[in-house]
């Protein structure tokens, strides 16, 4: 990043998901964005491939996220407890992104090929999770179950998280879904939620 | 279908996949397909839109034995239970097309593009099992946690089941891995499989 540019990629993201929402991500051009932000186009594919990039940026960091929480999982933790070990440093990351979050849920939900992009987004970060969970001599078969069932505790809570008013409360929600996974897989009928 | 081309869909899935495992998927032609499954072009495309849909007709089917296996389960089964009542059908379904699904793996694996389209698809085939559990009253959270872990078990049976010798197996594949993820669930180590 340029040093004339302070927090460059953070404004373009800012102004995108604000022009996304008010005229709709189909609508929405490159040069809008970079207008909004008082940057040039130049600027904006310095830090973003295309205007579907600036949703999808964040997904490094979650994956960044994640795998250093799994690192610092006990070496003897079970392998969903290994997966949940990434939750920590996750909710952190999420901690001031409440209202980014939400609405980039929102513009996400209006087109299906950010959807497609989304999931796929998705299934990857699941499988590098599997890979660590490989790398830490977890069975084959057992990474998969944990980490993509682990991957889905993830997606529940998010979708909560970011439909409820309390930024805070990610942590806890992750906590309850995955209980709630290991409820289901229990056997329990898990009604009353 | 018409009455002049019996079993037509079948024929032109067993030439596409012959196809598309000797000269890869890019560089086969509706043409070849066409023309090696002893039909035309305009046959062809009376059963597919194109060659992708070859490889995918078969999501419907499987999408229609799970919910029959679920609508027949229990009434007080528990949310997985019920995903997990689909098995039987879907195991009898895919009985017959053991070498088929192996071929159709392998080619999968060969492009990016396919494995996403199975991706999206094997997702809607997960959220119509929600929808299918939201419908005997499970409440939404244990509806997604069941049904993307039961897809998750599904997944996991089924890239063994086509990597094994024995068509037969599919039925206990399915079993083992839904023990498996109720053993990740609870915390086990599920070391020495």
């Amino acid at each position: 990043m340029s040093r004339w540019e302070p927090d460059a990629a953070s404004r373009l993201m800012k102004a995108a998901i604000a022009l996304f929402d008010e005229q709709g991500y189909d609508a929405t051009t490159v040069a809008e964005i970079a207008e909004r932000a008082g940057l040039t186009k130049r600027t904006f594919f310095r830090h973003f491939a295309d205007k579907r990039e600036v949703l999808f940026s964040g997904s490094e960091l979650l994956e960044q996220c994640w795998l250093e929480g799994i690192a610092a999982a006990p070496a003897d933790a079970d392998p969903l407890a290994t997966v949940a070990a990434g939750f920590d440093p996750v909710a952190q990351m999420f901690a001031e992104r409440h209202a980014f979050a939400g609405l980039r849920a929102r513009i996400v939900l209006t087109n299906l090929e950010l959807q497609e992009r989304e999931l796929i987004k998705l299934h990857k970060l699941a499988e590098t999770v599997k890979g660590a969970l490989l790398a830490r001599g977890v069975p084959e078969h057992a990474a998969t179950l944990a980490a993509h069932s682990g991957l889905t505790v993830f997606h529940v809570a998010f979708a909560h998280w970011v439909r409820q008013d309390d930024p805070t409360r990610f942590r806890a929600l992750l906590d309850e879904s995955l209980a709630e996974l290991r409820s289901v897989a229990a056997g329990a009928a898990a009604a009353g939620h």
